[in-house]
């Protein structure tokens, strides 16, 4: 019997692309503000911060597995209003928790900030690992430490098991947001508006992952069965604004750039050490040329 | 001229110590929910979820310095509530955060939790040391470990500096909680009923402190003038549950002890590490035996 899947933030970015390789193998049904008539999925449209709203489902359908992808706020946005990002993210996760311990849910998938939760990176090498000291500087990044810390609670005090993925700076297709995801807003500005915005020089640096990579790499975790563990989950590789730039350049691509005051929620530097997902799968990663270019074809050819 | 020190939560147990060796040096203005007609004090009282009831104090007062010393949860309680955990302790430290932004409070001191933040201890010596892994096993220890977080976070963002202070167990004189601290409650039970209770074998180890020690320190490390550190405030030892009914029994106390299953939120030995204490005061310790002993006596002649 095929295993039922509870994606909550199913018609997001990250969403969409695990919906399409999950979908052969799983009942999906998705929980969503966004309502979509999206072929072979259960779905149900609904107030994260309604328990109400969710626990209609765990009513309606025996879940094997939650994925909880959904994050109401941005780390820009966050510190704007840290109250409101508690109760929307934070006690919202507790309510879906308490939901879990009382229909015995067996398993939550949670998608982590690899790119906020560390903060400052203080070793030699640059590279956070996951047993790094997690000192964000944005509240977006305080609420998935928190988050972290009660999924660990639940699993020790009810047995729930859990897999906290770390995710780094994702691009590629179904991507919609207007300003998060640097690679993904910089193309379709240029592609519509022949601009695109820098906040800073250009020099800070982050791990950006191709989402289909990350689809896989999650797949494969799952197929391994591999249960209570934190995993980064980047390209491991560092680049800065400008490489980005020069490789969007290198397709042809005609833009002006705006450069705007650096944010003080952005790190100089994230790269995430992905040791310890190696050791577990040793994937192959699409190199961010090819990545770039394939994200630029999607753009052209379906993206919005 | 005097610095005035807000005590927030300044007539529970510690706060009485802290207030009885700093009036004589600092303006104390006490927020408490309990009303008391302390001498050389100020004292309001409200609740401390109401950020209303905060501000008066700030439009009143020139605050130089907050002592955060309330928590409305139990390391018992809070796992069957945690929502309420959140709401009462973490949001309306967001709340005092935010006031002491608006009004540019200089420094904050939080009593932040040695006891429970750690979790199950994995050094190999069973110290904990302050850059260790987090994983508490109680949501009050995760909404602790999370204020700490949002406390780095102001401190980052607009400068607010900060003492954070993972105090082990406290016990001495000013003690009145029925339900927590071990030393004090199974003491105050001898002597009136003759009787404690003990959850589990007894063989669960803790880092006890007595509180006046404790006092000492933190005035140490005030008029040091260390700023934006978190320590560790302990003995530095660790004693189990039987080692200290051996020392009470020694002063001719006599009573039955009443054993019950262990609870799910204790974890088997926590001793802080008190290495980085010491690099700044090399402070000489009450024996645990002189500290009960002190206590015993306290109890009765003025205790509850």
């Amino acid at each position: 019997m095929k295993k039922n899947i509870l994606m909550l933030g199913g018609f997001g970015f990250l969403g969409k692309n695990l919906i399409e390789v999950f979908k052969n193998k799983y009942n999906i049904i998705v929980f969503d503000h966004l309502k979509n008539n999206m072929d072979s999925v259960i779905s149900y449209s609904g107030d994260f911060s309604n328990a109400n709203d969710l626990e209609i489902i765990f009513i309606n359908h025996r879940i094997d597995l939650v994925f909880h992808l959904i994050s109401n706020t941005t780390p820009g946005s966050s510190n704007k209003d840290i109250v409101y990002d508690i109760e929307k993210n934070l006690i919202s996760t507790i309510n879906l928790l308490e939901l879990m311990k009382k229909y015995s849910i067996p398993k939550i998938v949670f998608t982590s900030s690899g790119g906020t939760i560390y903060g400052k990176i203080n070793s030699p090498n640059g590279f956070a690992m996951e047993n790094d000291p997690t000192f964000p500087i944005c509240s977006h990044g305080i609420c998935k430490l928190a988050i972290e810390r009660y999924i660990y609670l639940f699993s020790y005090l009810y047995g729930i098991d859990y897999l906290i993925l770390r995710i780094s700076n994702l691009y590629g297709k179904y991507h919609t947001s207007n300003n998060l995801g640097f690679i993904n807003v910089s193309l379709r500005k240029i592609l519509s508006e022949k601009k695109m915005e820098v906040w800073g020089n250009g020099e800070i640096i982050r791990d950006y992952i191709f989402v289909e990579d990350c689809v896989q790499i999650i797949r494969d975790l799952l197929e391994k069965n591999v249960n209570n563990e934190v995993f980064n989950i980047g390209s491991g590789e560092g680049h800065s604004i400008n490489e980005i730039i020069n490789i969007i350049r290198g397709f042809n691509c005609d833009f002006t750039i705006e450069y705007k005051k650096g944010r003080n929620f952005d790190v100089d530097k994230v790269i995430l050490s992905i040791k310890k997902l190696k050791r577990i799968n040793d994937f192959q990663f699409t190199n961010i040329e090819d990545g770039i270019k394939k994200t630029i074809t999607w753009m052209n050819k379906d993206g919005e």
